[in-house]
């Protein structure tokens, strides 16, 4: 499953650089994966107080391409492409226009509320695996 | 009572017009007034776990006279200006060598674990109220 | 001249008392007095690029009445209240529903590339206190 | 070569989830590089100022191996483990005490005033490698 989000750079996420401060990029991919789940139907939000499990993250990583600068619109491209019992890989797009300017990956592990790592509950697996699946169903239509 | 505290301005401090961004100096406030906690021997960690309390933020204000920019070094200056049995003020002065750059206050009201208003213990009272007469009397000796 | 915006909070904007920091509504005052500028036909971006000035906040204040949690959908309502040659004003009020959060103003200067004061040329004042005027029509037509 | 520096968590660093935020390890570990170059002796505001280079990122990596809390003192270790004419490699390991939490890399490329991919100026990749080989030697005496 793919997600698009726009975004509008302000000020609050530059640096004296002229351009995007290379950690704000990681509060975009936040957004985008946000997004992703919460037009799947499962929300982040809903993950957390209905399964009581958080999701954090155990690896981070950004390419940075060209560089984004104040009043750009962004676009967030967001795709859920691995589920495992005991992990999920989010990889990002960060676009202007057609230029891509920054990808990226997010890998996240579920945890119960007492910090343990844990495996996903067999429902939430099926459903992510599901969105992996029209994800690549997706694509092959296109 | 009054603390002073170095930080060393970084890019992501700072924004596309050169200068640290605006909002950034609400985190030196609250470097300031934790340092400040700290050293008088009742840190903001142990308020919140040892009382139960936690004290957010009901007005913050700053006054910006002077821009900061990338490398600066600065004095974050924090005193407890007025302690109340629901509320305590801070004021911060930001400074660059002998200039003022910002100033700014933070006014705080006691909650508990429920979200309560509640007010100060008489033990943290006093200890606060103790702070505030510190510094009037450091103040007379200069 | 009134404007509304809606912003999700993120996992980036809370601390760990459970809700947004205190210092975040700063970036949420930026997105709407961005995006009041912009709707009104004058952007930010415009006044910074063909008039050479650029407009840093010479005050800034924030009243929090009640906290907002992380995937909250905010609203950002920013007012243009005052217009003078030297320094504008923009306050803000951040909802949940009916309910309100936060409310704040900042003042801005205008400032020329070398950074010294200066008037608002005389066709950006006149929009700006156009913009004004707008609105108080705006109110006494509801 | 190889510098630690102590960081002290704020309210302003975490999230909701009770811990550090995945982006804010991104602003310690600029923290990091940034005083290993001034500890050097040539700070980053230096080769800006003097050299007219700036290093963006052009890839940054995070892995999370437990996480940081409100109030925890960090080590930030920041080592120069690889100086190419075209790009340098910083690597970062984030620690409470003995315990390692999170560890990174991030690459650079040093680009001109006008935007473009330079080399490093010959004084300054000398002086750069020079810091590697100084890292080698000094693990070598441990």
């Amino acid at each position: 499953m793919s997600n698009r989000v726009r975004y509008r750079v302000i000020y609050g996420d530059t640096d004296c650089g002229g351009v995007v401060y290379y950690g704000t990029y990681f509060r975009l991919f936040e957004i985008g994966r946000t997004e992703l789940l919460r037009v799947s139907g499962l929300s982040y939000a809903e993950i957390e107080q209905k399964e009581g499990l958080i999701l954090p993250v155990v690896e981070a990583h950004a390419r940075y391409r060209a560089p984004a600068r104040y009043d750009d619109e962004l676009i967030i491209e967001t795709n859920l492409v691995e589920v495992h019992p005991h992990k999920v890989r989010f990889e990002y797009l960060i676009q202007r226009g057609e230029r891509l300017l920054v990808e990226g990956y997010t890998v996240h592990a579920p945890i119960n509320r007492e910090g343990k790592l844990v495996k996903f509950p067999a429902r939430i697996l099926q459903f992510l695996e599901g969105l992996v699946r029209s994800k690549i169903s997706e694509n092959n239509n296109e």
